[in-house]
């Protein structure tokens, strides 16, 4: 090992998460990747899984069950939601810290949780200690945790779009509508007829309607924006025919007295000194941020019908999910906030 | 010449809605296609412009100047807007019906089409005398119709969505919103940076926020729907990487005691006689409905909210337009109304 | 039942053959399906499976079981090798008139299929009696066969591109190369890791190298062109990120004395009285042919090289599988060959 | 300017490679980007033209007039052949490196050059100084250039896949036969009907039959390969639907004795010590090298036919084009050949 780096793993390695967050890890000049787990691969290289490193990150994969005793200091839990809790609730006693990709830890409470994940919470105690991940909202929370919930990629689109508007109370909170749509990646590795390349292809259509489980934490956290006082929201998402990203385009009802300026100025402002927002002129496309850290963020008011839409979009895979957990990361241990977060996108 | 077929022309062979138009007329049982214009094709086949008709529709290119000689019983002017009205004006008085797909007719007045499309009408008389052609509303005004003018694709899967809602006064008028996602063959034939493949493939994004023409075309029809009182809606529409399809996705604030039930009930018996509308039971997908003349709406009531979520998913270049424009050719003409339109959709 | 009209049914309806099938047979004026079996979803109506069939083609599924009862005169048999052999041995003594989409009878004898296949193959007196449905090369046999192989996807394509070639001694038999691309369909319908979207999407590759089992039957078929003298053919296939099409670009030294004329001449004069093969100026895209029944053969002359090489594009489904079908079908009754077979391309 | 960095500037930033050459030269940790020219947009950022670099990249855009004053140390120019000749005239004088994307400098003289190109250069005296830049070939000759002609991108797969099959004189050399299939961004960043999204999409087709100007620069540096003696090759490319990434198969006819493994430990035998090639145990998909700096190469040998079939993958723009500029320009400056080349590829 090398000494003065920050010893971090990944448990779960076949996802596109897992994927991503090896990519990043691998390249962040203050880390070194010490583990990834895979049960069903133990023992072969993590480019086998993942061919576009062979030769860079060809580290033997191990199962979680060895994790204990790997000596990180950062455990990156890229699990579906019903299984993370339980390793969670194994290791959060180990002093180890923990950023948990899956929604186990992002709710208020573990009601809320069984309300709408439709199961019992097994580590009720985690809700107490967990953070939601999101830095633009609770960097110096996020400074102190050992526990990280990453938030979900459509409540990251969401929120960053509509966290300014309640914080500032300039727009009706009960008339907010948001209309979702992400790439496949979003949907997961796994193979299944919704993911066959003949369905997905040339296809777009709304899925969960009204039960997507985005929605509560997308409410909850809005809510924690306003003071505590509860809000509903619409969510509605979709299914591009693409593989990277989302769009989200949340409208609202404006309060008396809003106007173009000031909601520019109020968004612009919000962001001013967070680094993975930009404040764009034109209402972002997804491709823009493909590959990229940031979320770009559009700010419109309509005059005539005196609506606020907001627009913007991030790639799922990286400001919903790995560059955000890595930004909290670096946030916990004292770095600065974009280091290993430099990379340019991808484009075309 | 076929004795007692119907004598049709095309002006305009160049873009998408030309093309599907040929393909349908060249198929109907009682047409015969007499005659296709371009002006920068004069004389060459169809097929050398559409390759994909090769052997089957060969007819040579002509001027739209000698369309006046032509014999035809039907015009189907795929034209821009601001170039169509001038055609219609003069063809208009020769006693020829005519089908228009462009927006220089779809509008009240040319006081509102002024205003939205910012040009002053050449043909204000035209106005009094346009049908507005969604047959799914305006089947007897469409049969006793000259001039009809062929809706906007996205209006027409908005007010296939919302026109029962409306009609049937369950929702509140002033809070519908309109989510439209369109495949790029509804941005146009033209070469453009923004039609380059690699600027849409892998790509979304929202455009003309606040400003879309079709935002008025709706109101309108909307507004009509109650009995002339007005309306606004809020209508944003996206550019998917795909090359057909429209999915509409409407949100509006139910009436007290509007259920799932009495939703379903009331978009069901709206549509119980029409033969290219489907209700169907599951939000749909663009592709089931890619080759088709059906729009597929699903009526959705989230009792958690409030609030009425309408899909629609339409070929926008079949039910958004040539299907359309077929299906009100074969009202004009007394044909049964989906004589020509059995064709099955092609997927994937 | 509909009296004069031939009745149909198909044996397996999840694929995608087994979809186009249905879609070409409801659509036939002289052909009446009468059923469609599917093991796993008996009972519910096609368009359960199909969305896009929705109010067109409804009728239940049954099970392979009930096919003796049908009184179906001819039967598709969308089944995959290895499977479709054991059906064929049970009905084909029926006396019902069987046209097969698997490999299983494609080839010259049990010794070839139990090589190439791997697999000893169950009825080995039905290779007596298998005729290969390429109606350009054999339709009087096709008009007397009961039992027909319908051809591979890529050997359709190969064979139209190379056997007017071989069959004139224009090429050197043994220099023969085609490179092959299809679209996703022809992996099938099977969700699998392959045929992910993620994986599919912005991807492209070469698979089955030297082994492809479509190799054997492109060289016994040519082999046949020349007199029954062997020849090999090096078959490469790929494949493409989209939903439907091939295109073959094949290679051959010419033989001295071949010049562009003379290609060009001698494939025109082969295909000239072929209603779905045509002869075109331009190397084709797959686009073009996309739900369409034809194929689009380029021949080009390279005088710089002394090579030959041609092009051919095909849908896969319907050239490469439905239609071709379907045109043995004709010929098998007596019908003229496009009967049934008369839908224009969707493009774009 | 950043004291000891490498001062570098991009003539021509509107196209696909400017824009990624930029992207390189930004996070290379020994280069200084100075300066990039766009005659119709000068004075503006950079980030105006690509805005995925809003926020890095946001140099103003200068005119080629000023680039003589700049200082740089090295010119990177992406500019279209016939144009790039002109500029490399005027400043090879000034004792600047150039490393140049167009083919005005990659062939052999100032004949062949008109012969393929249908010009008369006009500096023709740059054939006698320029390198052709393949490092893996010419490493030691790039060290001491200072103009270097940046190969073409579907001669870099070729010439990667059969190299070392005609240096170790495997191959029979007028056998070989090359197809490549090309991503989008191979055509350029210009609109037009061929680039429009939606003949793209769905779309594959052979282009440029026999005289691909490709061509003789493959054959010219295989010939250099076996000492000059002349070659024929047959070069077909073809258009791929999707943005980046180039596969060649390439087939050859094998000399007599060539066996599987001789040929497997040739290949990976000559790209031991080559930090870009990877020899990989199946046939690539370009999908895993898309944001790679790496050629993926395939050896396979078919025993039954005696060919020899390469398969090589790369990104067009990134092997095919900037990352392989920046490797020669790390070579002429004395760096490590993969400095600033680290980036991992983003996938899926």
């Amino acid at each position: 090992m090398t000494p003065n780096k920050i010893k971090a793993a990944i448990v779960g390695a076949s996802g596109f998460t897992g994927s991503e967050m090896a990519r990043l890890l691998h390249q962040h000049p203050d880390v070194e990747l010490i583990g990834i787990t895979s049960e069903s691969h133990t023992g072969k290289p993590f480019s086998t899984l993942h061919p576009q490193f062979l030769g860079s990150i060809d580290l033997p994969l191990i199962s979680a069950e060895q994790v204990p005793d790997l000596g990180a200091e950062v455990l990156f839990l890229a699990l579906p939601h019903r299984v993370s809790m339980d390793y969670v609730a194994r290791w959060h006693e180990l002093g180890v810290k923990i950023i948990d990709f899956s929604g186990d830890f992002r709710l208020s409470s573990p009601e809320v949780y069984a309300e709408w994940y439709g199961e019992t919470h097994r580590y009720p105690a985690g809700f107490g200690q967990a953070v939601y991940g999101l830095p633009e909202l609770y960097a110096s929370e996020i400074q102190q945790a050992d526990l990280v919930a990453n938030p979900g990629c459509y409540p990251t689109a969401s929120l960053l779009s509509l966290a300014p508007l309640v914080q500032k109370d300039l727009i009706e909170p009960d008339s907010i509508i948001i209309d979702a749509k992400s790439g496949l990646t979003g949907a997961g590795v796994k193979a299944s007829a919704g993911t066959h390349f003949s369905e997905v292809n040339e296809n777009f259509k709304a899925y969960g309607l009204g039960v997507h489980r985005h929605t509560i934490e997308i409410e909850e956290q809005l809510s924690r924006q306003r003071g505590k006082q509860p809000l509903q929201v619409q969510f509605t998402p979709h299914l591009l025919p693409l593989d990277r990203g989302i769009l989200v385009t949340a409208y609202a009802k404006a309060k008396a007295g809003l106007d173009a300026a000031r909601l520019q100025e109020t968004v612009a402002s919000f962001y001013a000194d967070k680094p993975f927002v930009h404040v764009v002129p034109e209402s972002p496309g997804i491709k823009t941020v493909r590959g990229s850290h940031f979320a770009a963020v559009h700010p419109f008011f309509d005059q005539r019908t005196g609506r606020v839409i907001m627009t913007c979009a991030i790639d799922n895979l990286l400001k919903g999910a790995a560059s955000q957990a890595l930004h909290s990361m670096n946030l916990m241990f004292g770095l600065p906030e974009t280091r290993g977060l430099e990379q340019l996108p991808l484009k075309p």
